[in-house]
């Protein structure tokens, strides 16, 4: 089937070089004409605005399909702006990103085509394996996008409609909550091992895990990586970790819903105190309470 | 190879038939006697007793090598006074459980032949597929067991030697922690789902997770297959967690190398929560503090 | 100095009794008529209305001064609904209750008076102390206030101005946010004595620390009060704490502002997992993943 | 009556001066010839031994009662070898340190001397106040001390008998792994309040909260006193927290009780985060895991 996609980054790449592989019709816009060129090297048929995408799918039979993989954010909903005279209700939009689940209900209320939230996992490491979809939206419109979610996931397994407008972003930001906690926890057992009684080869150790052992999973295979590329001490790799949207939207949901989720929350705090760069002020009256109780010294900032 | 075995329970069974299935010889031994029928009509050689075992292995040229698959624990010492008269120093011993490493390097130097500690990961799953073996000891000890662990494991990368005596069993000591994090971690994602603002079915959502997402595993799998098994609301399976003793161990080690382990510290207090089957104290305390200072309603057992 | 009260519940009285004993003149209105013929016993001119509240206020010279001891939420903003077309620039208005800050700063940038924050601390126990106060707005309102804001509180020490408008809410905001995590720290030391190794009288260990040790606080005279009057085993205080928002609040406000608040998240979890009367999901799951990986025995409801 | 005072560090001293101000009799030792020197300007004898002190004690009607108040550890095992030869059952040894429980229980045992174990918390601030005794040991010599328990604690309401010998040292060892959690949890206040919204005097916070708010405290004026004399912003006092035992050994405990104690073990972890001067392993394996499955640039020290 033919397919609009709006966005060529690294993911939309992906989505379009998927499709192409499984013999779809790709229409490829971005803002970056290289990227196009680059899609159209590759097979698609270039669009030099979201307008000339959209009447290029108008001039095909059968409703638009359009794939949208920009930044979370204002970036959607510009694009939607632009596309929304060119849509129906027969169209369907998918927004693959990583936006905040409520302002895809809110556009999926808003735009004039079916609207599918897809949360999309699994990295630039999907180019070869493909995706795992997460969608919400309309039953009829996952349906009809069925062939391009086969192609863009690992195969049919690789997505399923969680529910209504909404599901699908809702269940990605919780796998990502879960995501942070899993690193930090096989963060805390190489932490241990690697400051413990015994001098480790922790690429060795992963391996060894990812052979059999209960807790082998893909994210030990990268530990495993990031050990034979970095080195058993990882080099000069730094106490510093970025990003942070979608697990604090998974500890705010819990808030809301009252579901304690200490582990996801932890490990979202390690990522606020990583980045505290004069040191953590709770701490600092810590050490000056000291004094003030016991009379032990007081540690100075050099 | 010739392997003498003790200790026939389910793990030990699955050493016994994937070392019989590669082809060495095993002498088998447990206090059960049906357990040892079971494991001759598999094609092991019974033995009625620890002393008969290790007559059996004398008897044939070169050492003799015995693998413990005993609880962690008394059993142990009880199996190594039983062989120490039969053991010299070109023999070797494997211990396959879960022992403290403190245990095994305590072990390792009383024990008169060259001592193995090894963790075994995997559980009866690994009936099919093999283990993970983490083993600590002297490096010719393990190289002359390799055909063995070669057969209980994976395969040839399903084991390594981690370092010196108690290596193997201080591994699986934080493999061990780190699955009670990534437990916890997998079980607030779901609960947040289970509680949250859709009607979603988890074994779906773990199914389109285990394919390509990046926080897919083994044990994703299981939990899928707990969803498929128990029901997306998991029937009547209880809010409450056994075991502890590794996840403690791991918290101990934590705090005599002053490494923070906080996932492993809270999802060990998790399963001490769960079985506080008369309510946690401190809670009792801050319900009735809240009528102190606010004078809001005590909350009283029915 | 004269003030309209609106809000006669058991902190509004300690409000009324406290300005009156102070020689204030207090003008009280409630809904409830019985409260206000209370307040009239005790030497407040009543008030049949806000409309009428705020004639009596206008009868008088001076500008007028009205102190809302309303529960947070809806009935603030109705009192200022009602008030709004008898104010101006001159008046002043003081909100005493919990409410969410930014409300507050919405309703000062409404309100065609002065529009002073007030957080409120130490319940109904403030009725003999008094209270602290923690104000927020202009400091010309708050100076106006002072004479009232000296009875209140417990003194001239016991109020003081935040900021401009919503820093009083703020800070008190934070103030239970800290509340929670003291309340759970006393109750995690209480309950390790309790089940611990040695028989000890709670009451008697809350006493002697009260009594010149490093932790002696308010919060641990009532943990001592609670002894005496529940036994040191808390009689039938059952294990579920209600309540939440200002700790929700305080949460969110972390998690904007990027600063870890641990130990206050996991007094609020606390919370939440106590009012789990279905048990917790996650700990079911990691019961049946138990038996998954390793064939440990599922714990079933009876 | 008449005391023996062997240790006068800063602790001791307050010891030998509360006891002389009430009248009591103290032969006073200490390594540091100085120090005995002082305490004998303020009124003590001195004696040049632990042999000397013992005979002069013996010198005197009545049993000997010896106060020590040394280092937790080795000085106290020495300082009752030295004791030993001088003590029959009628006399009273009093442990005032730090000491682990366990030792106490094992040092009671041993000393032919009735053994009590005494926790003392107020720190240096006691010595106008008095301190906070927390006493395990036979009733009778709890009994015989009173007198002297009355000067060195707040008064009679400052000391109790907690239970059997480790008793005392039981409730100081919980004691201070609370003092570990109020002080994190008014530090997460205090941090969420400076980095937030408001510009806040955190002084005057600290102020207005001792003045009547429920989360009032000793700690709260010592945090004032901090902000008054540091400064709001604490100038160059610095992110690095020392000490830890007595929070760890409350951690052990919890561990062995199956309790959990979160906040305890969070303030103690921070401890430990604090002094991580290379960074966190953990945060590090997380930084260079979000390049493994997303790309994310690698934060690279400088």
């Amino acid at each position: 089937m033919q397919l609009g996609l709006i966005g060529l980054g690294r993911m939309g790449q992906i989505v379009a070089d998927r499709c192409l592989d499984a013999g779809h019709d790709v229409v490829a816009f971005d803002l970056d004409e290289d990227a196009v060129a680059a899609a159209a090297d590759a097979g698609a048929e270039p669009a030099d605005s979201v307008a000339d995408l959209a009447t290029q799918l108008a001039a095909t039979d059968g409703p638009s399909c359009v794939w949208l993989m920009v930044p979370a954010g204002p970036a959607v909903d510009a694009a939607l702006d632009d596309l929304e005279s060119h849509l129906d209700g027969d169209d369907v939009v998918v927004d693959g990103g990583n936006s905040y689940y409520e302002d895809s209900v809110r556009r999926a209320e808003a735009c004039p085509a079916a609207y599918l939230d897809c949360g999309t996992s699994g990295g630039p490491a999907g180019a070869e394996l493909g995706f795992s979809l997460m969608v919400g939206g309309p039953a009829w419109a996952y349906e009809a996008l069925e062939p391009v979610f086969d192609a863009v996931a690992t195969g049919p397994d690789g997505h399923a409609r969680m529910g209504p407008s909404g599901a699908g972003h809702y269940v990605k930001m919780v796998h990502n909550g879960v995501e942070y906690a899993l690193m930090q926890a096989y963060g805390e057992g190489f932490e241990l091992l690697h400051e413990g009684r015994y001098d480790l080869d922790l690429e060795a150790v992963a391996g060894v895990w990812n052979n059999g052992a209960v807790i082998r999973s893909w994210l030990l295979e990268l530990c495993e990586e990031a050990f034979r590329e970095e080195g058993t001490a990882l080099g000069d790799v730094a106490d510093r970790i970025e990003g942070g949207s979608t697990g604090t939207w998974t500890v705010q949901e819990g808030l809301e819903q009252e579901v304690p989720v200490p582990l996801i929350y932890t490990a979202l705090a390690e990522r606020f105190g990583s980045r505290a760069d004069e040191g953590r002020f709770s701490r600092r009256l810590a050490n000056r309470l000291r004094y003030g109780f016991g009379r032990h010294e007081v540690q100075r900032r050099s």
